[in-house]
């Protein structure tokens, strides 16, 4: 019994999480884009319909991520069907919580489930890290790799790229705080320097080490200890109105830690239960409120599994 | 029961372990120091003797990191009694194997014992820090605190000082190769540049981020993809003649990883059995034999206690 079309999910994700710049990630269970594929009489690849977005995203197939990937996928195991493509774009584009990464991810899972390829995830990341190039312009994988793997996601190396999975405490909380800011992932990368003093490396990565070892052995007051990014947050912050207060109140309501997701204007929150969580997100919106920041709230546990299957 | 002398072994310590620069150590088995404390009638410390070292070291109690660090204890807590302290290096200044933190950790932790302090090992700390000081001319713990507290520790945050116990496989080993070649470590920190660049400090944190979750998952091939430094080890090694070879023969003879030891010359390799160790000696003295480099090799288990009261 095989089935002529298959809808999939894919997780929003927060990269550079804390003093983890390019190399750590993680997936929430909400919000994630939908891709639906279709099989089709017509060879290739079609857009057949984008929801969800203000700005338009390209129909043309080898502009848009999600049939970037595709393409790639389809290229390496010479596959000829036609495909029908329709994103549901529930994540912002440029919200820095990976939406090209999602679209991406959902499209090359979708067609290993709807094609019965039995590709392993693996297989698959290849193909959505070049989907994500397209809109990105650089190869990142701290979105791509906890989107389609699930969970907390480290990128020990990129050539040769080494993802490992870390352990994470169970009852673990992330907050979203999404101002409606526009900003360019590629000016957020200009504005970094190219060098960085060696006695602020010192702090990153003790920071880092600690962050690692309290994920992994489900110890919250090391995490908190650790959740601090003095390289790259003091820069990129200057671009997100509101940072410094949203990230004092959050730490005040009883987040382990609050920093840029992505390269923002999205900010997360960490913390170990759901009332906590909300607390978190209601002390930000007063602030938010009260600059008159539109701003969009999620609040989600991390997401173990990555993609699903919704149809 | 009180005896009016003590005797103390502290060991050798790496620090600097691979990607982790100024914020990870882990203590060796052998070597290590001896520091004799005995009560006498006079006020005040005296330094009785200094054994084990070709150049002299410090009589002055207050330019010897053993007594420098007892002098900060006392006057601390108000401890009037008189001191003589007999020291037994065996440890090689100057080899980047934590000489001067193991005296100090030794007399620390001798005096605490002697005296029936009952302080805690994290009480000692800043008073061996103290010590160690002197002689390396600025505040590191990333010997003194594994020396204290035995294991791997990482030096999360230096202000304040956080210091966290990493838990690691049971059956690490490790080969210390030391060549007799001087290096200052102020010469060594001079030599590094104030700012490394952004991309670098990308692919070192991936490895700290995988060296650590490899150790607490107690997982060698994780591990041993993850020893790796790109910051430090291209330029300090240029000070060691023979690294290259050294480290190739090591990697080849089945270690984990291989780096330098603190500031050098001193050079560490990590495995998972004692013959594996033995391995990496012979094959690491195969290359300093042929270069004809006078070498003094070390294999030990890493040492969980720290300081050890002999007599």
């Amino acid at each position: 019994m095989s089935k002529n079309s298959i809808k999939v999910f894919a997780p929003a994700t927060v990269s550079n999480v804390g003093p983890g710049y390019d190399i750590l990630g993680f997936a929430l269970q909400t919000p994630g884009d939908e891709v639906i594929l279709k099989l089709t009489n017509s060879k290739g690849i079609k857009i057949n319909k984008i929801t969800g977005v203000k700005k338009k995203l390209p129909f043309n197939i080898y502009k848009n991520t999600a049939t970037v990937a595709l393409a790639s996928l389809m290229n390496k195991y010479e596959i000829k069907e036609g495909i029908e493509v329709t994103i549901n774009k529930k994540i912002g584009v440029g919200s820095g919580l990976g939406s090209s990464a999602a679209s991406s991810v959902a499209s090359v899972y979708a067609l290993n489930h709807l094609l019965n390829l039995k590709l392993k995830k693996k297989q698959l990341l290849l193909h959505a890290l070049v989907g994500e190039k397209i809109s990105s312009g650089s190869m990142h994988a701290d979105n791509v790799a906890p989107s389609l793997f699930g969970g907390f996601i480290l990128i020990r190396s990129y050539n040769p790229i080494d993802i490992i999975k870390i352990k994470y405490p169970n009852n673990l909380y992330c907050t979203i705080i999404y101002p409606q800011i526009e900003i360019k992932t590629s000016y957020a990368r200009k504005i970094l320097p190219k060098k960085v003093e060696l006695s602020k490396v010192i702090q990153q990565t003790g920071n880092l080490a600690g962050l690692i070892y309290g994920l992994s052995s489900s110890n919250y007051n090391i995490i908190s200890r650790s959740l601090t990014d003095v390289l790259i947050e003091p820069i990129r912050s200057k671009l997100i109105k509101g940072f410094q207060e949203i990230k004092k109140s959050s730490i005040s309501a009883g987040a382990l830690g609050c920093s840029i997701s992505g390269s923002g204007p999205s900010i997360f929150a960490l913390s170990n239960s759901l009332s906590m969580a909300i607390n978190i997100k209601n002390a930000a919106k007063l602030v938010t409120d009260n600059l008159k920041l539109n701003t969009i709230f999620y609040i989600s546990k991390i997401n173990k599994r990555g993609p699903k299957i919704l149809d």
